[in-house]
């Protein structure tokens, strides 16, 4: 048995020893095309109402070696319009990727900031963005990608913030984290290992129990498939079917030509593998951003993409093949603007950072995924070994797969922590390792239908439907409460 | 300014930079005769019904480099005579010292087992011991002992339980830990940063204040000597008058032979530092274990030691030096057995492990301590960058003196965590940078005014007063509510 692919939190993929049942062999690809895609979305900077400002970090919190108190140069982005001294700090915990584009993609921050008066803090997760412990050479092997780990990096908040209160002068300030995806993990992590300086956490689809066997292994791949089952049970039955002629092309000897044609790529592929990825791709992210707006998250899309795909699929004529409904469905991901001419799909640019989470799933991030028989992709298992031999020949380090719910806890239960909100939309494949029930009066699992990754996160639009402003106005309601809490108790 | 003498918790002393305000010359003498004492008491190996065990560990808990996951062997003690499965464990997380040393001063845990048919276990701490992750080399330069801090001793604690209740085939056992001095700070730590593996703990005399300028710096020495005038204004005022002395001494031709003669010592001393130490040790010693019974912890004392040597000072003829009468006093701390015919103050072997509490106070447990005017020691102040210079001369390592309040919260407030008791005894000067108030429903203080250093933790004796019999129901009442909670949850 091999590992069903585990999606990178957000942007990326992280394709573990897939191998499906079909007998397909054991593969390892590169990201490419998510890579180009996070390039394009990136490029240009996105235009947003924060200052940068770079904090002197500590390279290792937990040694004393000499090498352990190195400087590297952490950025944070600030909004204080609103804000006055005493007032609440909004942090928002950064994850694998450029700060400015979750600060771009997480507006509801500055949205609710002026009913707090809030200060608005964007802090980069170390080695993404601009935060490099070793410049340049920061990825270049396991000693340098050592540093990267999420203990660091909460560890790096916790500098931080207390340091910039210092400097406000504001250290009785309230602290609320927010964080999405992989950041509302650190959201969460970080309210419970630092309550002295976070008041509160807001971890929107933050799957802190993918981890072990907490959830059951093949959950986030029948989610996905259950988004398209929804939407159409012709769709998801095509989807399903398309596979075995991808694989039937690959015995054709022009099976490659035709499928370089189908999917109109704009050079002649080598491997079906990477139009089989293309395709999957497409399909878990759209069921992630499965939002009820338009929406340019990951890519321009309209609302309830997942339902726009099932059109496509549905309305082809009989007798097209089901490969080639796949393909058109895919397309609405990657062209909704219908700008390209062909796909790029073996050569997108190897863009900076290729290797970040990878590093970090080939660590601590190992969350096993299998794909069952109900679901709509080939079925597949997770061999564990296989996995470690890969991460060890890829990037020389050995993951400890146990080691995240020894540091966090595996399961939430009454006594740990308090006042952290996990939302979630069970559109959102990720959802099923997150947090679905209360805990206790002050760890509430808030839950949408409709909703998609972290979808509260966004910025408020006259388009939103009725169920997704009534979840954020509990989030405020909440977190209103907790800082009047926290006053109290400060006084 | 320069700083007062920082006592090492329980065993050791770390001299920071002493330069009392009478101008004597700063010096940094290495704790010689606090380590042959310990020497002495920790051989031979103490009878403790336990068995040894060694643990497979991770050398950095923190870091992927390829160094990081060697594999050391920690050492833990275990009784299992009252257990079963699904019963309680009782781990003590262990401090600076040998395990079996706290094992033997820690009885009120096999004490209290039966009642709770509890596992027990003693874990020690990584470098100290048998749990050295180099061998002999642990203790060799910043390279390697830069592994050794409080967040990896924790991250090991957390490891082995987790791995040892999975052993046991009792993953739903409530885990209950227990700490003395800087072990009770780690028990309170471990409960506040791994909820999910501990339900609660005990931290008995654990100065978790004394860190920054939570408490006031003066405030440890102004304890000792609190304890020296309520048992006599006359021996508090012979002390404090007798540095001046002993300074006097130094400025004459045969002072030193003088000196040597006063205090019996085996061969001639070189320096009158060595014999202010000395008399410094013993005050500050008995002060912290001033029990109300006979006891032989860090040494064979009589019960309420500090009363006893104020009786030898308030003894003395007329006419007699106040310096005679400090040694005398001192000498019971020393010798209360009448054994010794002479003291070995200057060259006292030096034994294994003699930097280690030395290297954590010049790394994160940075505890400012200043001797004030109504101290009967020798006025001070606390030279931040004096010891931060003899820290980098001495171990190559730079101070990081707000760590420990950042990464464990400098002040502890009622949504900080839960399931925690301080226990202090006021007779103890680390009681000053204790929680001496409750600050929740479960963040419970426990206060006795004749307390010291964890005298709830030693063995129940038939001459214990009431009010130690009655603190020890206490904390086992407190216990039991917390077990029954935790099996109420789990169900």
């Amino acid at each position: 048995m091999a590992a069903c692919k585990s999606f990178l939190l957000l942007l990326f993929t992280i394709f573990m020893a897939l191998k499906p049942a079909n007998s397909l062999p054991a593969v390892f690809p590169t990201p490419t095309h998510f890579q180009s895609l996070f390039k394009q979305a990136k490029n240009p900077k996105p235009n947003i109402p924060y200052s940068s400002h770079y904090f002197p970090q500590v390279l290792d919190h937990f040694t004393f070696q000499p090498k352990s108190s190195k400087i590297f140069y952490q950025k944070y982005l600030i909004n204080r319009h609103y804000w006055h001294q005493g007032a609440p700090l909004f942090v928002y915990t950064g994850n694998e990727g450029d700060i400015e584009w979750f600060a771009a993609n997480t507006g509801f921050l500055l949205d609710i900031a002026p009913k707090f008066q809030a200060l608005v803090v964007f802090v980069e997760h170390r080695f993404y963005g601009e935060s490099m412990p070793f410049g340049n050479e920061s990825y270049k092997s396991a000693e340098t990608l050592g540093y990267l780990n999420s203990q660091q990096a909460l560890a790096d908040f916790a500098v931080l913030i207390t340091s910039l209160k210092q400097n406000l002068s504001s250290e009785a300030s309230p602290v609320m984290v927010f964080g999405g995806s992989y950041g509302g993990m650190l959201a969460a992590w970080f309210r419970l290992k630092y309550p002295h300086i976070a008041m509160g956490a807001l971890a929107s689809s933050a799957p802190i129990l993918q981890f072990d066997d907490i959830v059951p292994w093949s959950s986030f791949y029948d989610a996905v498939s259950q988004d398209f089952k929804d939407a159409s049970l012709n769709c998801f039955e095509v989807i399903k079917g398309s596979w075995e002629e991808l694989e039937a092309l690959s015995a054709q000897r022009e099976g490659l030509a035709e499928l370089s044609r189908t999917f109109r790529t704009c050079k002649d592929l080598h491997s079906i593998y990477s139009a089989r990825d293309w395709l999957w791709t497409a399909f878990v992210s759209t069921a992630m951003v499965n939002y009820p707006t338009d929406a340019n998250f990951m890519m321009p899309l309209p609302a309830y993409p997942v339902q726009q795909m099932c059109k496509i699929i549905d309305g082809f004529p009989a007798g097209a093949t089901r490969l080639s409904r796949a393909f058109a469905a895919a397309s609405l991901y990657y062209n909704y603007s219908q700008a390209r001419k062909c796909f790029d799909i073996e050569h997108a640019a190897d863009v900076h950072g290729l290797h970040l989470w990878d590093w970090q799933v080939c660590t601590e991030m190992v969350m096993p995924m299998t794909c069952s028989n109900q679901s709509m992709f080939p079925s597949s298992g997770f061999d564990y070994q296989e996995f470690a031999e890969q991460c060890m020949k890829t990037h020389g380090v050995r993951p400890r797969p146990h080691w995240i719910t020894t540091e966090f806890g595996g399961k939430v239960l009454k006594r740990f922590g308090s006042n952290i909100v996990f939302s979630n939309g069970m559109q959102d494949p990720w959802s099923r390792g997150g947090v679905l029930k209360n805990i206790s009066a002050s760890i509430i699992a808030l839950v949408t239908e409709k909703g998609a990754h972290h979808v509260d996160f966004r910025s408020a639009t006259k388009d939103d439907p009725a169920w997704l402003k009534e979840l954020r106005r509990r989030e405020v309601e909440i977190i209103q409460r907790w800082i009047n809490e926290y006053y109290a108790d400060y006084r």
